[in-house]
């Protein structure tokens, strides 16, 4: 079968085996994602060589179900996994990120237990989105939102798009902080107020709750200038090496760092089953598999949002 | 009156006149201590020239009561203050920190509001207390603590043996990261397991809470190294300069980190009524006031402790 496989930081399409685990459901792909994290690893993050991708929708082999599947496969034994949350077992596999082979391929394995069917209302198109728009949800597992608080979106990426439709559903006063006018008005169409960073940065300590989802370092150091004190910074997005840290502000002023990364799908479905995000902005491009170090490019384009690949 | 005073970087103990505010209360200082922050402030931390000092118990000339006395003076008009929390308020000053003279010297003045009286049973030794194991209280407001949690403190000075004793009281398993063998024995004679850095290193990923009261940057990557996934790390003290933050460990493992800076005194006095705490092991020295610029030099030593002022 034809994969997008990362190998010592070089992309490139191949034909590999079929996946063939017997414990494992087999899922034909139907449609991938490309996230920033495939482009991340294709730079050398975390390490991983194999195929990538790690948003799908698919079509169980054995049943024929129409499926989405949490990433994290965990070890079935350990305290976290028991409690139903492998998303933290110590020896997790993830697709396509550590351990395991991902979805940008003709077919992929995870175990039964990760797959959730997919509502019939809901399109191949928005089923894929269900990936990152639980991890959009996991902020509301990580944060405290009320409907009168002041929260402020780093980053009009497709991340920062999503986190910010979630957040509006919360209730709490919502701006989204980007550079591109184009995608600031995807948000704006959903009533969400936008700005640019230049005007962001004139709101000094005026928010409860600020989500970093540019993925700059930047964006960080924005991030806490325009929080006030005992507020929380939400980590949705990790930035290419490191930044400076000065401890003072975060002790004085009482901060909160907190990192999200996967969420829960079954939230992320109810919310694309009841059409209650926009996702279809979203999308900007469509390429065959084959096509797959082309789609990787355009994905990395400023300006383009969600790139899917079609095995 | 006497007055141990910063002024550009350069201490003394000068002559200066008595305050007399008519809006405050007037406090004839009995005994103040010298806290790390005051070394920091007479390095140049916070840009504070003035009479430092904001640990101490005192008499009030009007009414004769023996008080202590919160630190943050607000404005008493903002949400903040009007909720009875000043610790915040965007305009406050704080006793011998910023924009007020502090508690080394013969008298000090604080709004009323922000005198508790002191337990008849509380010698003056132990209120003098007051502000720092306030502030160790302060982290059982920023996080929480299960009586099940793993928690390590790091650092072994007046800060963390405070804060170690403190969460010892929530039942949860606490160890004591420090470097001196004298100070960790005050620990242990608690029933307080203590352990090195070196050792305490080795225990990756073992704790739910990890408070860093070290005040170096060393012990914050320690901190990070030592917490489960979804851990918190509460920050306690700040450390000089800037640090390097790596932002992928915390998105991937969501962790969070906390700080924490001032706590409330009504649940520190009653630690101290309740005789709860071992503060008297933490007492190295005693000086008359006038001697202030050598007791603060003595408290700059490895291994001293709280060191006291008298007036």
């Amino acid at each position: 079968m034809l994969a997008l496989r990362v190998d010592q930081k070089k992309i490139s399409v191949k034909e590999v085996e079929r996946p063939e685990r017997a414990d494992e459901a087999l899922v034909r792909v139907v449609l991938s994602g490309i996230c920033n994290t495939d482009l991340e690893i294709a730079r050398g993050y975390a390490g991983f060589n194999g195929t990538i991708g790690h948003e799908f929708v698919g079509v169980r082999e054995d049943s024929g179900e129409r499926v989405v599947g949490e990433i994290n496969a965990g070890c079935g034994e350990c305290d976290l996994c028991r409690s139903g949350d492998s998303r933290h077992c110590a020896t997790r596999t993830v697709l396509g990120i550590h351990g395991r082979d991902g979805a940008h391929a003709e077919f992929l394995q995870l175990p039964s237990v990760n797959l959730l069917p997919v509502p019939d209302n809901v399109p191949d198109e928005h089923a894929v989105f269900t990936e990152p728009l639980a991890a959009a949800c996991g902020i509301l597992e990580r944060a405290t939102i009320n409907s009168g608080d002041r929260v402020a979106v780093i980053g009009d990426g497709k991340l920062g798009l999503l986190c910010a439709q979630v957040i509006a559903l919360t209730g709490a006063s919502l701006v989204l902080v980007g550079k591109h006018a184009s995608n600031l008005r995807i948000a704006e169409r959903r009533g969400i107020e936008t700005t640019s960073p230049r005007l962001a940065a004139k709101r000094k300590r005026e928010f409860h709750v600020v989500v970093e989802a540019s993925g700059s370092a930047k964006g960080f150091g924005l991030a806490l200038e325009l929080l006030r004190p005992r507020g929380q910074l939400v980590l949705k997005s990790t930035f290419h090496g490191k930044t400076e840290l000065d401890a003072a502000p975060i002790v004085v002023d009482e901060i909160s760092i907190v990192g999200s990364r996967c969420g829960r799908f079954a939230p992320a479905l109810d919310l694309l089953k009841n059409k209650a995000i926009d996702v279809d902005s979203l999308i900007s491009e469509e390429y065959p598999l084959s096509k797959g170090v082309h789609a990787m490019r355009r994905a990395g384009t400023s300006g383009v949002l969600k790139v899917f690949l079609r095995p």
